[in-house]
């Protein structure tokens, strides 16, 4: 039986092989929630980058650019890190390039993996039933907060740890962390977050719904997966 | 309110800004619980050393010298890491050097901290009343499996911040996962654990009862604090 194992920061990627497994890259507030709408909503590929400049480089060949760092908009970005931007007739076949605190580097720390796809609360399903098909050893990729654990990245690798706990091993430490707190979490998972100082954060700049948004499981049906340099939808 | 703030792993104490806190180092199997248990019964004090050659070269000085790799007792050491070893009547007035696979990396990975103090479920109760008596910031400093996260040093995490949820912050992510965690758990600590992969690897070695003394709470009411290169009994 594969298994599912949750590496809760970048900081401790190197102490996982990703070789022969498929990584899922989280960043649930907000990045890869971002991405999954924007790719459901019509965008055509997204380029996760690392740094600003390169990001913004990718607007003279027609891209989207959008970027966020700690929190909020970068200056002069046509979009930010909200789903919200992400709904707008206006992303329908465009190109898009992102840049955000924590997520995009996920992606990036991720690429020794076999496959390298995307979760978040609103595709958990979909990402579930992606992985049964493939039959591959799992590890989640919590983007966390500038290296360290976040809470919402790991209710994310909780609840795709039950949905796949029939066929999956669940014996690794944190994988088993992940799943009960879930349990304990999942009938309000704004109420269990709202202690959190990273979310408090976050309501701080008045993001809320954003937030709701990025909790509500299973509203898209699409796997972004890395191809080469870029996310496509996953066939 | 002073904060408490949990770390999972050696690998993300960078970091965790240490300075001005109080560390808790923590590796309930088997490390802490037994530098506590070895103090609560008469050892005079105790070096925890990193390697193995700096270990037994505290034999010459007439050390009881312990050594723990991958569970096991090293070669020709006197003592290995069971509680069991320090119960014994001939420990009483003894020095001990002790190295172990990942506790006594925490301890020494803690020392930019104010103070730096042992913990395990033997003694949590005791660290508690310590703390609240210092009223300093606190970060539990997991000594984790290897570089990543373990659910029993989480677990010890967790029951702390319990009992010290009226006098400190809990709202770092950590603080709440473990606090969580903790509830979930500690009806049945050992059956909850049973699961964890590490948990079965130790089984496989034959240690249930180590595993069951190591998780009873409240059994000492010894603090070890490390003065200089020793940790001794807190007054």
């Amino acid at each position: 039986m594969p298994s599912i194992d949750v590496c809760f920061s970048p900081t401790l990627l190197p102490l996982y092989a990703l070789e022969g497994k498929i990584a899922v890259a989280v960043d649930v507030l907000r990045a890869t929630s971002s991405m999954v709408t924007a790719l459901a909503n019509g965008v055509e590929h997204i380029a996760p980058v690392s740094e600003l400049e390169a990001c913004w480089a990718f607007k003279e060949q027609g891209y989207l650019v959008a970027a966020e760092r700690d929190g909020i908009k970068a200056d002069g970005f046509d979009l930010g890190n909200s789903p919200f931007h992400y709904l707008e007739e206006d992303v329908k076949g465009k190109r898009l390039a992102i840049t955000t605190t924590n997520g995009t580097q996920a992606i990036r720390l991720s690429r020794s993996a076999d496959e390298v796809i995307v979760g978040a609360m609103v595709n958990v399903g979909a990402v579930a039933e992606y992985l049964k098909k493939a039959g591959k050893d799992v590890v989640v990729v919590c983007a966390g907060w500038k290296g360290v654990f976040n809470l919402e990245d790991t209710l994310f690798a909780g609840a795709l740890a039950e949905r796949l706990q029939d066929s999956f091993e669940l014996n690794h430490d944190a994988t088993l962390a992940a799943y009960h707190l879930y349990q304990t979490a999942k009938a309000d998972l704004l109420g269990f977050l709202s202690k959190s100082s990273h979310v408090q954060r976050l309501e701080r700049l008045h993001i809320l719904p954003d937030i709701e948004f990025c909790l509500e499981e299973d509203k898209y049906d699409v796997v972004p997966v890395l191809q080469g340099d870029f996310l496509v939808k996953a066939e």
